[in-house]
């Protein structure tokens, strides 16, 4: 099958097409004809070589995809083959073909194109998992998101506003701004002008973010305390920012706060399984009504996978950025 | 009624006996004949000026008391004058009479004394909150906690070990590590004499703590985050160890943890009402069982409340210190 391999680590040059060994699925698993795959931080992270793929996964880059069953492994049932799917991948969805814990298997939406499905595994399982079932945003609580446009930001303020929450994201011009507030957020905070921690006070009279999402990290860490309210809950989902930052213990037991920092990658299969099939019936009829879809930037060929990185590179794409494989 | 008063802040030296205005049970309260109190570290932190009274309470020390019912406020029922209570308080317990919101009584249980019945609403409230409320820890999980022969940690181990997890504990001496493991705990490890992150490595086959109850703060933060297991909670309720500190956000993400600090003194009524309620519900049976019970160092008279705080801040102690008051 085709692939893009990494030979080496670096840049978005060392990004290879190659012609390898075709994926198989073993017992639990099903092979997917790869139709579309999308490009998240996470592999710019492993291309760089900071992230190694965990044990068992595939060498290839590639978090999620969207395609048709084309084989079955042992022991598998509830799925055919031919049926278009979309997967959360622990990798490998740079490819023709990808073999899948079928616990990670989500049918297409009705209302969106099989290649489309290709932006919605990574984004709605992490948003889920960690705005609604590790932080539990409530209706009425305020939410910050970090990167509003991005793929996760995106994602996060349609499921946060039709959640009954309020949205605050930060963003880094006004054209995403206009686009973020589009999606439901009430205010786009745009970071590189206004402090966030004062702009998020101003938004909730002072009472501060009950959530916040966020992909910096250290260089966010002291501010993202500052903008929690009493009882908040900051998610911290990426490390751009860098990894060690200083936590104000004092500020957060004031505020009987807390700081999660989780990742999808590392967990085991049956915990991915069980988010995938709270993500089905959580998400899943929402998509399917219309009131969420997914937000693509735009969608370009395998071929030019080192073109799509240094697209996000750039950061001024708005949602996410897909691969046509087949 | 007589009080112990803080003229000033700095040493122990600073608390004043004093003939003061008699507390006043307001529309939901009960006022308590106080017959004893306990010192905690949040005492000494108010005398040193660093931790003032929230907004409503007591100007004098003492966050919780045992006692009789003197009198009841306006609309106050299912209490009666006379009865033996104790009482979480957000101050002035160094005193003969206190002011108490209903919610925050609990009845003493049968088979404790009155006098040692003040040992109990802290330890009891701020151990069930933290561990079992908002850690969550299950049966069969591993508990560290910091001070295991301070009045939270004797209480932590007795509960923890109870509700079928493993618990872990730093102790100062050989003496508080003798009394932490015959309460349950099943290792006290030294923590002037080891490194307590590879103790808890080696007693958990490598897997680390999936919960951690903290009074340090800033000094144990990266310690506690390196000895935690994927999944774990590290829960900060004191700062004796300092306040700013640095943490590693890629090793939280790598074990998907979580950093929690909080404090029950600045919590609204109405929460510490449900954690009494959940206390009486959880805890109290087992008291009365005897299963658990109050660890008290001593008591002494409240005339000596100065000598008491020089004890706590010996940290020689094991248990509660008490100070009698009538």
């Amino acid at each position: 099958m085709r692939a893009i391999t990494l030979p080496s680590h670096g840049d978005a040059d060392v990004l290879t097409a190659a012609d390898v060994e075709d994926a198989v699925a073993g017992p639990g698993e099903v092979l997917v004809e790869v139709v579309a795959t999308a490009v998240n931080r996470a592999d710019i992270m492993q291309r760089r070589g900071f992230y190694p793929p965990p044990p068992g996964a595939s060498p290839y880059p590639g978090l999620e995809c969207s395609g048709r069953i084309a084989a079955l492994g042992e022991g598998v049932t509830g799925w055919s083959v031919g049926d278009e799917v979309c997967a959360l991948l622990s990798g490998g969805g740079y490819a023709e073909l990808v073999a899948v814990p079928v616990g990670q298997l989500l049918p297409v939406p009705a209302g969106v194109s099989i290649i489309e499905a290709a932006a919605l595994p990574e984004v709605v399982c992490t948003v889920w998992s960690n705005v609604f079932q590790l932080a539990a945003l409530q209706t009425g609580e305020v939410l910050l998101v970090h990167g509003g446009t991005s793929g996760i930001g995106t994602m996060a303020i349609q499921l946060a506003t039709r959640h009954g929450a309020r949205v605050l994201c930060t963003v880094g011009s006004p054209e995403k701004a206009v686009r973020a507030e589009a999606l439901g957020a009430e205010r786009a905070i745009r970071y590189r002008d206004e402090d966030f921690v004062k702009a998020v006070r101003t938004a909730t009279g002072g009472r501060g973010a009950d959530v916040a999402l966020d992909n910096m990290g250290a260089s966010y860490l002291a501010r993202n305390v500052q903008a929690l309210a009493v009882g908040g809950r900051l998610v911290v989902i990426g490390l751009q920012g860098g990894v060690k930052g200083e936590l104000d213990l004092g500020a957060l037991l004031a505020k009987r706060a807390s700081v999660h920092a989780t990742s999808l990658r590392a967990r085991p299969a049956a915990e991915k399984a069980a988010i995938v099939a709270a993500v089905l019936a959580g998400v899943w009829p929402a998509i399917e009504a219309g009131e969420v879809r997914p937000i693509v930037d735009r969608i370009l060929p395998l071929s030019a996978a080192a073109e799509a990185h240094r697209v996000m590179e750039g950061s001024t794409h708005i949602g996410k950025i897909l691969l046509a494989v087949s």
